[in-house]
């Protein structure tokens, strides 16, 4: 029987004016700030919201700050997407061309080395409007694998390819390096997108491997893999990147984007390419109330086998988003039948909620969006970071420089709350 | 707005006796018979049910006959498996093997070729029994796709690599080649997949696609590209194959494996390689009565924006399958709001289900399992063939070189209905 810790996040609802803030407003138990969007006006530039998350994994204290400051740049990124009157989609690719540029992330520039050592980048995007879809595997020698996902998902927007063909979602090595130059991204010297860290950890993986690999030779190898530590598997390089945007219509997307485990076999493809596993977007409908976003991180294969962004999505129609999302991630996670057999289960979610808001000011120009967000995760640590298009700066979460800075987050008037929850 | 048609399939509910076959004995609207397996007793190789197809599409008369024999050999090679002892997935990656070795179908030897005249294979597993998955994507040079994604499954199941590394459950491109080769799977030269029919199918559709992209140069492409007729789209090569298996003791599995849309970038990965999308199965548990598995074929982006083979394999724990298939195949499919853009949505399913049979015979040494299969597809035919252990040789239904055999079927007797469904 193994202990795993389950966080759930800060939960909020923010009420943001397009034309003015409004006095703070606190709903039960919640954290409240009030927006109204123009529907009629063109707006003003104002009006939004961005989550972000900088991967759930065991982060480096020295990395701790770099998360932080690239949390932050990304929120920027999308905010100013925001007032310029982009839609959410635009916006959250936004965010993550800036979480992929930094060489901290294991996201584009600065991804994990595979077994080969190499750099492979999955990442999707989901537009909740459109409900399109765009995702690239195992993709070397590009920036910006969002770019590439974000432009697959926009030509399909366009409907069909000469003679009928079906515009594909979903490309792959060298093929999505070949569909990404010629619809102009540019590539990308792969050795440009490696790092001193990259490097050295790349290094130090190999001599652990085979450390590793020398101890197993003899009888019951078998035996001794399944007894591996979890220590040693390079979990403190699961920090896939991702965000979670609603725009000031009230649409919502969701991207991600990784290198991928260390030492990965090549050709390997994690959840941050995987439909309905990586990300999660689905604006509000007849048969759903809220609208819906979702970026995930940690061990790809557990949260293919999960598809937890899209359990996570479905979870939050339920009344209350909090209780909801602790229940999605012990019952469709960690207690999961379809990950029974593995020792620990490493994973984190961010999750953004969001629907019209019944008490906004009953004007004929405005209607009111409510946005909660939320995340959790069973790593030991996650960097998230949020603002809205008012504020003049993001916040932030997560493992910091001063250590105990997550726990400091979790209090009552947050909304926050900190579970211990156990499986097998 | 434009119709679609939805067949739904055969519906039976199958006991076959692990001892002697038991006579027949129908259940209200369906074809019966027994089937009792040994729990405590050795089987003494008889039990057990496979339902294979060669592809939702619009097969040619020229090929139905050749699909059928490939059916039939496909459910003898399943069976044999099953006599032998063999558990569900070992049985399901046999009848994948047959289906992939014929030069007509869309899959393995054969298959579709890409934009750049190559052939790329999805394929993937799952056994429902310990609900690992192994998938590959855009393969090249490997006669049996199946047969890597079985062995990422199985690989997976023995638990971590050295140094604590997770395994891959799914693989694409160069890097799954060489993961094969490296796991003793032969590799097999690609000019030796190409057949007859796929090449000069590749000059006839390079040659369409020639004359639509001189038609589409001028002003308007956009629109154009949208209008492009779905007649043109070389969906006469949808024909992916699967198989769902149950054995002996209960456990399902299943598979599928596709060698793309025609003319597909490269790169491109459908369903076939997708989780949820291809193939699911899924042994019953404390939460599900029923064990399912499916295998879909069709529109790989059409499948996998809709994960359709989770969604009718979830829609198998309502009481009555035949109805939950065709209100499943609706509203999850031909009027999900996933496809809303499409003008067309183009898929076909296989599905088994299975329980213990309360009506079973009390003996302590016996437990019947009750069987019931049922198929869907919106498209003109779906070739179809299914076979218990205790069959003599299988039975086939689809297009037929004797035309509106496919209608023939749909008799009262066999529980199979034809229903008309509109979407949009």
């Amino acid at each position: 029987m193994i202990g795993l810790t389950n966080y759930a996040g800060v939960m909020e609802s923010l009420m943001n004016s397009a034309e003015e803030k409004q006095p703070s407003s606190p709903l039960t138990n919640s954290w409240a700030k009030k927006q109204e969007s123009s529907k009629s006006q063109k707006p003003n530039g104002v009006g939004g919201f961005v989550l972000v998350h900088a991967g759930a994994g065991y982060h480096s204290e020295s990395k701790a700050k770099e998360y932080k400051h690239v949390c932050k740049r990304a929120c920027q990124r999308a905010v100013d997407q925001l007032k310029a009157g982009a839609l959410a989609v635009e916006a959250v690719a936004a965010a993550l061309v800036e979480l992929e540029d930094s060489p901290f992330t294991n996201a584009g520039m600065g991804s994990n080395l595979n077994l080969s050592g190499e750099i492979e980048c999955d990442a999707s995007i989901m537009d909740g409007k459109s409900l399109h879809f765009g995702a690239v595997g195992a993709l070397s020698g590009i920036r910006n694998p969002v770019m590439v996902a974000n432009r697959l998902l926009s030509e399909a927007q366009k409907g069909k390819l000469s003679a009928g063909r079906i515009p594909p979602c979903f490309l792959v090595g060298r093929g999505a390096h070949d569909w990404a130059v010629s619809h102009g991204i540019p590539p990308c010297p792969s050795d440009k997108m490696a790092t001193k860290f990259s490097l050295s950890a790349y290094k130090r993986n190999k001599r652990k491997m085979e450390l590793a690999e020398k101890m197993d030779t003899g009888h019951n190898q078998t035996k001794k893999r399944r007894q591996s530590s979890e220590n040693e598997n390079g979990s403190g390089c699961l920090d896939t990147v991702g965000a979670v945007v609603v725009d000031l219509e009230g649409n919502v997307a969701a991207a991600v984007s990784s290198g991928g485990l260390a030492m990965k076999h090549p050709g390997r493809v994690g959840q941050a390419a995987h439909y309905g596993c990586g990300c999660w977007a689905e604006n509000a409908c007849n048969m759903n109330s809220y609208s819906t976003a979702v970026s995930t991180s940690g061990c790809g294969e557990h949260l293919i086998r999960t598809m937890l962004a899209r359990e996570c999505s479905a979870a939050m129609q339920s009344e209350d988003a909090h209780q909801a999302l602790l229940e999605a991630m012990q019952n469709k996670f960690i207690s999961s039948p379809f990950l029974a057999s593995e020792d620990r289960v490493l994973g984190g979610v961010i999750v953004l909620r969001c629907c019209r808001c019944v008490e906004a000011q009953p004007s004929q120009n405005f209607q009111g969006i409510l946005v909660e967000f939320l995340w959790s995760h069973t790593t030991e640590s996650m960097c998230v970071g949020y603002m809205s298009a008012q504020d003049s700066k993001a916040k932030l979460y997560g493992q910091d420089s001063t250590k105990g800075a997550l726990v400091k987050c979790v209090t009552q008037r947050e909304g926050r709350s900190k579970t211990k929850a156990t499986s097998k």
